[in-house]
Parts: C-alpha cells; structure tokens; sequence
C-alpha cells in the first residue's frame, strides 16, 4: 500500500512548494493528489487558460519523486460559468435554487454544463495526459456529497421524462408498472410526468424509485464524459473517483464498474457523530470512531470496484470541520485506520490534507501539518505507519468466508418506504457486519449476483427486490444462508410479489411473509437475551422456529442450509443469529473484546485496538508479533504472522 | 348495523370481481363503497367516459345482494384536468405549490375546479341516480386529510376577500373588529387583506380566525354543489362523507347538518401512532388503540350528524402504511373495533379495504384479503362480529347522562393562539371525554346550542368563544355543569370581552378572570393526587374554592351547580373534578378497570378490554351475558342484557 | 431614576386619556412613551396626516407633568405604503417574501423605504420637535425583533455589493481577504457576489462575516438617518431606540454610539424561557427569571451606551403573549426588577404597556392595567417601588472592579463556525457574568478597545477577533486577566492567524494553541468538582498548568497575571477560576446564596432574592437597612447604606 495527500499548490506561495514536495517524500509519501477545486485558477476568464502553475505545481512535486493523482475540477464551476448558465444549478426538494458560493452546485441533467465538463477534462487530458508525473486522474470530487444526486431542476426533469420513455417504452406500460391506477395517478404521455416532489401527500413509491434509478443513471453518465476523455487522451493511467460513507444515493456498484480503482474518503469520527449511531458508541468511540465504520466501508467499497481495487483517498487526519461536534482523535489512530485499510487491502491511504488551511470554509479541518507549516500530530503516525508499512511487505489477499449482500437499490426501497422508522436496509447490513467482525471474521460485502463460490456464509440482510437470477444462484448454493426481513418483499416496480415475499426467495426459502409489522422502540418481545423490535414478518411456513420470544413470536426459521430472520436484525439478534450460523458454516470465530477487532489478510492478522484502555491479544489469536505485543495499547495495532 | 367494505374494481382483472362480491356476502358484508378515486379510469380523456367497466362492476356486486355506496372521485382529478388548469393547485403555507402525484391536489376555492367537480358529479348522478343498486353516495374523499383545508393560493386569497366583504360589510368594520390600528396593520379596502401566512411575525388572531372560518365555509360550499347534485338527481339515497379522526380545519358539526349521515374513518392504531398521546399510552396501546381514542369520535361524529345517523366509513382492519410504526392490531380487535361502533350507534362499518392493493402508495396498508386473495387475519374476525350483530339484533338508543360540549371554533382559536403549548380546545375535550368514560358513563359530545334537556351533566372543556344564546340557555339549566379554563375568554372577533372571561358565562358563574399564566411542563401547583399545570386562571370569585393545592392555589371553584375548572383539565385533576361533578348530578359510576371501558346501548351493556391481559368484569356491571364471558379476553367483548 | 410607561392612546376612546394620566401621575410615573406603531393613524392616506389626535393626546399627557418619549413609527409601515414598493419587504434566508400582517416588514438596505422613513420622521419632527411636552424620541423600535437584521432581498443584494466595493476596493482584494481560491470562489466584479443564503454547503465564512457585518451596517445607517432629523429639528432632547435581550444581529456598541441613550426592554420570564438556558433554570426560576439575565444586559447596555446613559424602555409586568409558555411574575418581581435596574444605573424603568389591550397580537399581554381598566397585580408594585425610589434618592455611580469583554463581532464569528454546537461567545459571557456575580463582585461588560484602568480583573470569554491595539492595551494591563478559548483565533477576515491563535494576545500570553477540538455533551475531561467539556484548546506553552483534569488535561494555565482558560467556561470550571483570579485581584468576594445576587451602586448595596423562598442575607453584607430587612422574602428586595 502507498501512502499519499491532498494538497493545493494554488492555496500557497510557490516557495513553500518545493520544500512541502520534500518534507511529503520524507514522510513515506509517494503519491500527490492535487487540481480538483482549481477550476478558476486554471480557467480565470471563459476560454483563457492559465497552466502555467500546475505546469510548475507537477514538476516539483515530480521533482521529489511523488505521483500525480489530478483532479478535473468540476465539482466546482467558476462563477462566470454558473452566471452564462444560471439553470444549471440544481434545486432542493422545495423547490429552491441552490446557489453559487460553496461547492457541488450543479445539476447532473444539465446538458450545458456536460458539455462544458468535457471541454475543460479535454483541456486538462491534452496537457497532461502524456505526462510520465501523473499517475492516475480523478473525477470530480464526492459525488453525491451534500445531497447533490437528487435535484429538483428543470433540467432533471426534462431528463427523467426522457429516461422514462426509454425504459418503459409507452406510457401504458409506466401506467401499469407504476399501478397509477391507484388515486387517478395515470399519464397520458411521458411529458406529463413530474419530478415526485412537493406532491400532496407522498408520491407514488414505484414514482420515487423510478425517480432515483433516474438519478443515480444520471452520475453514471455525467461521469462517463470524463473518464472516456481520460482513457483516451491519458492511457495507462488508472482513472478513480472518491466516494463518501455511507451515502447511498447513486449505485456504487455500477460506479466502481466503470472506473479503474474505486477511492473513498475515510472520516470516522465525522461520520460516528453524524450518522445514527446509538448515544453510546458516540460518547464511548468519539475519538476512534465506531470500530467498524472503516472497516464496513472498506469492505463495501472493495465489493464496488472493478478488480476489487480501491483506495482510500482521503484520511481523516485530526479533527474536522463538518460534525456537530469535533474532537480530536486519540494519538495513534491516524496510524492505526491506515493500517485497518492495508489490512482490508488498499491500495493507496492518501491523507486530507497536507497543511491545514487558515481560510474559507475548512480552515478548521486538521492537515498532516499546522497552518503555520508547523508539524500537526498525524505527521508523526504518518512516518511512524509508513515504515510499518515497509516492515510488512505484501500482505496477500484477505480472503473472507463470509459475505454479506447489500445493493443500493435496497436502500432506496426502504428510504422510499420506511414503514417502520429506522428500518433501513444499509443500517441492517451495517448491523450484520458488525456482528460478523465482533466474532473476528472476515467479510466480503458484495452485489446481489457476485460469484459466491468463496463463501460458506451469505447474508442478506434485507433486500427488498430480488432478480430471479440472483434467487437462482442462492438455490444452488450450499453454504449457510440467512435472509434478513423485508427480503424479496418487492418486485422490480416496487409493488408485492404475486406469490407475496420473499418473492423469488420462496425458491430458496419455503414460507410466505403473510404480514409484516413495524414496532415503536420499547414495543418488543422479548427473547432470551436478545429481541423482537423494529419490524417482525409473520410468516407460513415449515421451516423450524429456531429462535422464539418468551411470548412465542419466532424471531428466527430455519430450514436446512436457510435461516429467515423474521425480525429486524437489532445487535443482539443479529449477533445470536450469526454466532449460529457461522458455527454451521464451520467458521473459526474468536469472540473479540469490546472494542477490539481482527482483520486476516493473507499471511498476516491485523488486530485493531479502538477502545480507550489497553487489551491483551484473546488467548485463540496466535502467531508471530510481527507489529505491536500482545497487550495492545487504546488505539494501537498489532500484527500476527501465522505460525 | 350493517357491514360494508371499500373496493376497487378497477384495481383488479374482471375475472376476480364475481368471486369477491360473493366472497363478501360470504362474510356478512351487504355494503360496498366504490369509485371515489376512479376519475382518470371514467374519463381517461376530456369528455370521453368509459362507463362500461363501473356499469359492469355495479352489476357484478349488485348481483350477490349488495348496496353500493358510489364515491365521486373528486380527491383525484386526473392529470389532463390539472394541466388544464394548474392555478387549481393548494399552495402551502411556505408559498410552494401542492404539485400533482398523489391525492387531493385542489384548492376548495378554485372556481374552475368546482364546476369540474359539478360536471364529474352531475354526469355520474344521471348515469346511475336511478340505479336499484346505489344505496348512497359518497362525495370527494377525507376533505382536509394531508393538511388540505387551509391553501394560501391565489385562487384562496381572491374568494377570501370575497368572504371579508361579506362579513364585514365595510373595511373600517373589518378594522375595528379585528383591532388593526395595532401596529398600524389598517387596511383601505378589502382587497388590500392578504393571506395571514408568511407575516414577519405572527399575523393578528383576528386575521387568523378569520382565515380559518372562511376555509371552512369553502369546504363546505363545495360539498354542496355535489349534495345538491346527487340529493336532485339521486332521490332517496344517503348523500354521505367521510371525515377523518382528530381533524378540526374545518367545521364538522355545519358539514353533518348538509349531508343525510356523517361518515368516518376510524384508524385507531395509526391515531395513536401520530397523535400526541403519552408515551406510555403508545407502548400500552400499541397494539389496540387507546381505549377512547374510536369512542371519542363515534360520539363526536354522532353529535355532528343530522339526525344523530352516522357510519364508520373505513374502518381499519391491520397495520396500515401511513403511521411513523405500523403495528398488526391485537387478535380480535377489528371485532372489538366493530361492536364499539355498535355500541355508539353507528348505521355501518365499512373495512378499508377488501383487498391489499400491491401497488402505489398504500401497499402497506392491510385488508380483508392479502394481495393474494387469501384471507387476511381480520376477514375471520369480520365473519364473526357479523354473527355477534345478528345474535345482538337492534340495540336501541345509548342514551348519555354527560354532555361534553365542543365546538371547532374553539381549537381554531386555541391553535391560532395556544398562549401555552398543548392548551388545546380538541384535547381538553378528549381529556374530559376519557375521564367521563372511565367512570362507565355514556357520553354525548355536542355543538353549543345543542339541547340539553336529556343531561345531568354539562361540560365546556375549553370554549373561548360563548355566544350570549348559549350563556342563556346555560343559565337555565339545572343539572351540573363544568365550566373549563378559557372558556368565555374571547369575544367572536377574537378580542377579550369587555367583561373580561368567562365573558357571557359570567351571567352563569359569578366570577372574573383577572390574569391567565401558562405553565411549562414540571412548573406545577401540587394538589392531592392532582395538580395544576399547563394553565391556570386566576379568579375574582365568591364561589367556593373546592379543590386547593397545598401552596392554596385553587383549581376548581364551586357554586351551587356550577364548577368552574381553573387549571388545565389534566388527566388526575379532571378525574376527581368528573367524580365530583357525577355524584352531584346523581349518576351512577362504575370505576373501570385500567384498558376497560363500557357503553350502555339500550338493553345492553357492552364491556370492552382493550388491555392486553385478561380482565374480569367489575362485579358492579350485572346483567344476562349475550355475548363473551364475565372473564374477558385481551382484545374481548362481553355484552350484557340488563336484568 | 424615573418611572416611566408605554401607552397607545390610539387604541382607547379619547374619554379615558385624561384619567389614564391622572393614575399614571398617582403611580408615580413621569415619562410616557407613545407614538411608535401608529403610522396608519398619522398618515391614513399617502401624504394626508392626522396629527390632531396626537396633538391632543400629548397635551392630556402634559396636563399630568409627563414628559413624552416620543417615537417615530417605521417599525409598522402601513399597507398602502407596501403596496406603492412591495420590493420594501424583507425576504428570509430560504427567499420567502416577509409579508405585511404583523410588524417589522421591510428591508433596512431599501433606498425607497429609507426615504419615507425620513419622510415621517421629519413631518413629526417638525410638528413636535420644539414641543416642550417632548422629553426625548425613540426611533423605530426594536431593530432586529423577529430576525429582521438579516434580509435576503434584492435590495439587500444590491447594497451588499456597493458596501463590499467600499470595504475591499477591488475584487482582488476581495478573493485574497476571503480566500476564494479555496473551491474556486472567485469573482470577477463585486457584483457577482451573491448573498451567501442557499448555498448548497456553507458559503465561505469570510462571506458570512462580511455579510453580518454589513448588515449591522445597514441598521445603523438606517438608523442614523433618523436620528439626524431628530437632533436637527428637534433639539435639546434625548434620540433613544430600545433594543432587546440577547439579540445580537447588529452592534450595539455602534448603535448605542450613536444615541443619547440606549434603552431595551426587559422580559426576564420570556427570555428565561426562550434562550438556551438549562432546564433545572427554567423551573426554578420560572416566576422571577433567572437571576442574572436582567443584570447582564443591564450592564451589557450601559456598555453599549454614549457615556453610560440607558434606560429600561420596556420592563415586563405580568404574563407575556410570546414565550412558549407564559407564566405570572412572583409577587414583588415587578418591583424587584425595576430596583435591579436602579441599581445598574438606570435612568428611567418604563413598563410596557399601561393597559392590556384587549385585540390583536399582543391581547395576552399583561399591562399595569387590565383591560377592563381595573389595575392589574403590577400596578401596586410600581407605586410601592416609586415610593422606594424616592426613599433611596439618587444612589451614585456603580463602580466595578471586574470587565468582561464583549463584541458583537465575536458572536458573528461563532455562529457563524460554531465548530463545536453551542460554543457561542454570548453565552461564554455570560457564564462568566453569571460567575462573577454569584462572588457577590458588580461587573461592566465593556467593548474592546473601553479603558481599563478602573479594572482589577478583565476577562475576554471568547473573542475570536482580537485587534493588534486592543492587545497592545492589555499588554499594559497590569490587573489579572482571564483569556477565554477561541480568543485571538480568527484574523479580521476570518482566517487563522499566521502565527496561530490566540494570534495577537501572544504578546500578552506567551502560548501558541496548536489545535482545537469540541466535545459532544458527555463528553468531558473530569476535575475537582469541574469538567472539561464542549471545547477545548490545546496549547504549546511554558505557563504553568493552574486546573488540570484527573487525566492530566489542561483546563487552565497560568504565567504571571494572566490566566488562559483552555477549555469552555462551563459553570463549575469558570466559577473555580473565576474565584482565583479575583482573589489575585484582590477582590472582595461575597459567595452569594443559591438565587441571591447583589449590586453595590454608590453608598448602597442592593440585594435581590430571585429565589422562591426567603433567605437571610449573608452575614458579609454589613450596612444600614434602607430597604428591607435581613430576612429577604421571596422576590424581596434588601438595600442597604455602607456604614
């Protein structure tokens, strides 16, 4: 694994530049990633470019032998661009412009602004795309990042009518897949059909669905512009582009497909005070980060991206600017999430940001160094992990026996369609991951369809629509199976199964889901150390009650390799469930400490200490210390190798 | 009473009709409620009708013996109306237009949208006003339901200014009553008068209260122009609506006066779910509805109605889709459900719906059938309450010993100025209504003005505006009375009388209001096993300070036969007020026990155990057992033959 | 001091004018405010005024020994006057038009509107301005109420563009100061710069600051406008505004420079309720406010004023109409209050309103009358607290030995970047106000810049912004002082400092912090009896550690005189170093009873019993009862004169 940083040579003095290139190599860095905010830097007036300085910014940082990562800046337009185009700025769901004066501010339907992407990528892939410095390109910036996939322009409109003709060919048969039967929804022609927002009362679901199948096609192909620019002017290098955490609003599958290594931006501590994690884990991992949230999106990211390769492109290095609250993260945990994404097989950890800057909207952002050049504390776990890197040498691949599914499609139905708050079917996956790694397994996360040869456990945690051909596949799989609730719940169109859920699953699993409910938090039934809350399918079925509520409601059925989770599948169920069918899976678990967590990856286990005290190594973790000892320190590391 | 259901042919292959008609007959149903969202399906184009299939489906269901209730589909224009007309649209109270996409997309003040209305029901009237089988008429849907009463569109400014001048007659009497020389808000003619949203802080009451009777009076304009349609073109049909629980935007005792029965739609679980109950009551009840919540508005309803005649339109028969949790009702609570409509008089229990639609926006909502055509948990209960009726044969009247009085006005006024949250009009009635009923007592809820000579005791919750009629008749009333907090305190124009509150009551209590305070929560008076909270009057009285807390600040004062509440009527201090009050009036009592509750209906005494455990009959409820058992069930009825 | 009280002799028949004088004469009061919100009487027609009722009303008033403050009303533009210019109206952050219906409705940035303000105002000042019944004038009336400083309109748009051109010169200078570079932010020509509203993420917080500041401009220009009309024509009496509690949209040092005297009105239950006070707060201290909220502003304002004259222009005196709930004062509060004023300095203490009017926005407002004319429970206590006055005589000068620092600036900038949610600097100031006076200390709360050479202790709570001058000034400063976190962390514009923060108090800390982080709640670092907790600085220095946390965190360091309060001035922690640094003052400390403060102004000293029990006064407060008695009763007031 490389290590690398984000740096704008367009926020300093050039004489600043020479001496940062030197002080990157001397940390263990080798690669730069520089030019995606710099449009108005590179294009100050429609058409005069201005390349000089990136000429300069490259040949320095070439200088000190670093590999260039550049940016197209096109999350970011200049003014005078926006101002020739004013619709090509998206709107929120009320309706709104969202204006110029931060960043992301377009619309991914306006074919204006395409064209003008392509016309400064081109720019940009005719002046470097042969140059030995750059290394790779990236596209755009977090796509998706401030609720920017879905916009509510005239221009998405326009799309959208257009993308509807093209997948329902006429207006009946969208009439029909819709059900628009249903309250005189019903159009006459495809012009006619709005965007689902501002209605009434909430939109037709299949409307939404369609409306966000729309929008992720809609990133796909915005994207698309610029990596065939890339591939053709720039051969040879790997084009990426660097999602968000748990954002889930185009598919990054079908992203990861179409790029060469698929990046990421890491932000533990942001994302545990931002997303719903429970009060506990706030307060008690505030300055590590849940354990698994790294670890979930590496694995996650890894099943998205072609050839399994990705890259962390961003690492949170100190605090942030962007949470409700902001701490600083305990000393070592800048090295220890570097060596967690080594261990899940990253090819690139890139930090965000080389020096902190003392302006505009990040100014409060940590960098590797102070605004003042001065070294902030990453620096040193920077130097420190990069030769713990050499030390290691090449891990080999982390070969997982478990994999759980998760496609993006799943989240949309149940955003769509919550029923119950909080049923959401990327927090179940998130759920049966951790779950899975609290018993020290490795997991891979996969698409819906992916080969399954390698796994003797596959989860579906809940996935609403199933293909066909997915359900095929899991017939002939013999491994242990567990199917999470509100599985094959929905068809392609967002309405029941004929056969009612799990739909096509009924192939796999013989039961019906004759009702589904949702619970209140604190309406439970209670099981033996674990419960019923959230959501509970009743089914119809043969399949054993395995595990059953003091008042009798099954939370579990199995039937042979299968096991229907009929409850949501909250921590405690989750983990009695998964104890059980790894054991039937013949799975080696190691139960691992509060806190503490294991990733094999080849020869080598890496264990991860997250939690704020010192834990010894569990007995069942052998082998030789290669990085760390036994009693490993609040945020340290070790590695074992195998004996 | 009869048993109806909600269907919808055109939802469904022809083949599937013949068998579901006969299926409901089956299951003691002789009432089916259909058409009222099948616009785009009997006028796919401007002018051109498609009666076949509804011809057809009146044929079908006719044939096995059923009325049909027809709905006109006014709650769904189609979308080539709507492009025709777009100014039709509400807009919210943030100014954005209530787009087209779901339901109820209409402004009640858009003139053009009204004769569209008149020409949907006037073509529908001549085609099947004769017709044997139409045994009433159902017109528009829920008006109000998704918060569609108050629209501040053009078209709703334009017809309230309209209104103003009606009322008012000139602008200065307009100024003068509304007190507009505060803060310079005078206006020079009636069309200068805005909307009351979007001020920079909140618009004078006045303007408000203003607002909300006009929007009520438009609701009920436009219901007219249909009931005025059907009752000449559909002789001897029940021209009916049906209005929805806790809804108060509009005036249901003026809408009952217009239509020959008042239909409602009876949701308990989704009501407990959204409305604000405690967060005791929504775990306890989850499963059941808080015991009141349907009684509540049978009796209100019953009040609403001309002639007392009063359905239950839908009613709901398993998780619905539309609550923030969606839990599966107890087993046997659509029974318990139905024989409670019973028990209050109701003509009809209609189940929403037959079978679960699989598509659109409620596909989660349950019905008699699943998506699959088998029974759904509540058709075997449907098939025995149908049985329970036969065996119970007709009822007689439930006669009521209580009055509580409500009026809408008095929520428009508590909402427009709560001056404490929560002191609302609609919830200090709810409170009174559920303390009454906890002590067995049969209630009637009524409009002011209603006679009272069948009372012993009369109850004004929380009425801040007295006309002087009613003050008089009063006044010569000799049985108990319970005046509450707020009561008497606003003059029609919303100002504060002259004679400060109670204002006209003051000819029946001898007292003034000299201050109102509002209470945060926890900021209470303690009292013996009550305390005063929320709200408190404070009173220059000689009446008797009957209930003091121990810091000697009074909550109820008394004289002679009259109380007045001074504090809020929080659940323990209007239970001891209520036990007073009913010992002085001479009532019989029977505490219930917790989840219990009874209604005597003619003969019978019907015992309801909405607990989730079993319960015994309290040993004061005597009489012959004609249904269930003197130990009644979780979710259990037991009716009694008086001896 | 004087008494005085606002009237509306608009909203009452001319018959009770005379008697209304006459009682308000009988109460003691001397100074009635009229005028400010009766443009549609003044002017009921464009250009057509009415002045004889005012006329007449000032003459009643006269009659009786008032002096008249006397205020123009462009708070309440009326209808025609927004019809002529509807662009006047201000818009809201979302882009909403701010509708005519209340008050407040325009836009301080419209040329248009601006003129007819200095239309009204210079047609009263002409016809009164040389009246000898006019004691002073009040211009509009409380700028800011309802979150009118911040207007989104165009007008506000275009004026931001000219003041940016007159603040940076060139647009260059512009990008530079703000960092635009930053997300290629860069403008080409001012009037490119949009308002920084809606943005897709945050604009750029250079853009907010300069975007407040000139806001605040706008108040005061507007202002200014007025005042010069009035000194022009109407010379010889006091130009006055009342400002409100806890506002801090625009700066009130600037505007209290501008002004003869600053008033503001007084509503410690309202503000009690609606700011971020604790809950336990809330309780307690629901009848009397909590203890220090009428001081700090007190103090907060004589700060602001020219030469230290400000008055109390509105004093609550019963329930109000506009908090979430509104409770009664505790008797005696009303009096209490207006003596807490006198002891802070007040000229005069004006209680709003004289009779509660019985219609529009405000009708649940307590006045010293009811509506009925019959005096409400507030009256008594200001003819008791006159006669107290009259006892006292004038008190002399409240000389304090302790400052905090106070800019408005400083809130600008942590609302703008909060960082961590609720580190605000209004609230640092005023934990350390309420600090400071629970030692029994009396405190000015001063701007920036003010002398200190009375001090023996200042204390910057958290001033982001920290001029070169103002640290040259401490730097001489030989007292003890006290620098808050966040202080000297932000340049002018909104960057780091080159040399970190605290950026210019290096020259008087020697201590560079090397990083900052904020800390969700719970979040803490535990003390002796304090935490750390919400923020935290980490520092490079060689001052000693004074407070450290159990875990060897550095709550607070100290070199010499100077102390450096790292973390956020919780209560427990700023009382504990709040208590060493007067004691190396060498300040005499009284630890006040829970609810107990006092104010030694003169010869006196007052203390207050903000508790709801009585309380003996601490045996360190020695003197002669003037007022009062050892034993303070709940609400009660004790003076006494130094012996």
């Amino acid at each position: 694994m490389r290590l690398g940083v984000c740096y704008y040579p367009e926020h300093w003095p050039r004489d600043l530049w020479d001496d940062d290139a030197r002080r990157m190599a001397d940390a263990g860095i080798t690669r730069v990633r520089i030019g995606e905010f710099a449009w108005s830097r590179l294009e100050p007036q429609p058409g005069q470019f201005d390349w000089q300085w990136l000429d300069d910014a490259i040949a320095v940082l070439a200088r000190h032998g670093h590999g260039i990562i550049l940016g197209t800046p096109t999350a970011t337009p200049p003014k005078w661009l926006v101002d020739r185009m004013p619709d090509m700025l998206a709107c929120d769901e009320g309706g709104a412009v969202r204006k110029f004066g931060s960043r992301r501010h377009y619309c991914f339907s306006h074919d204006g602004y395409r064209q003008e992407c392509a016309r400064i990528t081109m720019a940009m892939a005719q002046r470097y795309g042969h140059n030995p410095a750059i290394a790779a390109w990236q596209t755009d910036n977090e796509y998706g990042c401030h609720d920017t996939v879905l916009s509510y322009s005239d221009a998405a409109r326009e799309a959208f009518c257009i993308w509807l003709a093209a997948r329902y060919g006429t207006v009946a048969a969208l009439n029909a897949a819709w059900g628009n039967v249903f309250w005189s929804m019903e159009y006459a022609s495809f012009d006619e059909v709005d965007l689902p927002n501002l209605t009434v009362t909430e939109a037709n679901p299949a409307h939404w669905l369609a409306f966000r199948r729309f929008s992720s096609d809609q990133v796909l192909s915005f994207d698309r512009i610029q990596t065939d620019i890339l591939r053709e002017l720039s051969p040879g290098r790997d084009v990426v582009h660097n999602a968000m955490g748990f954002f889930t609003d185009y598919d990054h599958h079908a992203l990861g497909q179409q790029l060469d290594a698929l990046g990421w931006d890491s932000y533990p501590l942001g994302f545990l005070e931002m997303f719903p994690f429970s009060a506990a884990d706030k307060l008690a991992y505030a300055r590590q980060g849940q354990p698994d949230i790294a670890a979930f999106l590496h694995d996650l990211y890894r099943g998205c991206a072609r050839n399994g390769r990705w890259w962390v492109l961003e690492q949170q290095p100190g605090p942030v600017n962007w949470a409700r609250h902001n701490p600083a993260p305990l000393p070592g945990m800048v090295r220890l999430w570097t060596l967690e994404a080594m261990a899940h097989g990253a090819e690139l950890t890139s930090y965000f940001r080389w020096r902190q800057a003392p302006f505009a909207q990040e100014q409060m952002h940590a960098g590797l160094l102070r605004p003042d050049s001065a070294p902030a504390p990453a620096l040193a776990e920077v130097t420190q992990v990069s030769a713990d890197i050499a030390r290691l040498g090449p891990t080999g691949e982390g070969a997982a026996r478990v994999a759980i599914v998760f496609a993006y499609l799943s989240e949309w139905v149940t955003q769509t369609q919550p029923q119950g708050e909080g049923a959401s079917a990327l927090w179940a996956a998130f759920n049966c991951y951790r779950a899975a790694r609290k018993l020290g397994l490795n997991v891979d996360i996969i698409r819906p369809g992916a080969p399954l040869d390698a796994y003797g456990l596959v989860i579906l945690p809940c996935q609403p629509i199933v293909e066909d051909n997915f359900a095929r596949q899991l017939q002939g799989f013999t491994g242990q199976i567990i199917i999470g609730p509100r599985s094959g719940s929905k068809t392609d169109e967002f309405s029941i199964p004929d056969n009612l859920a799990p739909g096509p699953l009924q192939s796999v699993f013989s039961g019906v889901v004759t009702a589904s409910e949702s619970l209140r938090p604190g309406l439970v039934h209670q099981g033996q150390g674990w419960d019923i809350g959230l959501w509970l399918d009743h089914l119809d079925t043969q399949a054993t009650a395995e595990l059953v509520a003091d008042d009798g409601t099954a939370a579990c059925y199995r039937a042979e390799n299968i096991r229907y989770l009929a409850a949501w599948p909250k921590p405690a169920l989750i983990a009695e469930v998964m104890k059980r069918a790894a054991r039937d899976a013949g799975l080696e678990v190691v139960r691992m400490p509060k806190g503490m967590r294991m990733r094999q990856s080849g020869n080598y286990r890496f264990v991860f200490n997250y939690s704020a005290a010192a834990q010894p190594l569990p007995d069942a973790i052998s082998g030789e210390l290669v990085i760390g000892d036994r009693l490993v320190a609040p945020g340290g590391v070790a590695v074992l190798a195998a004996g």
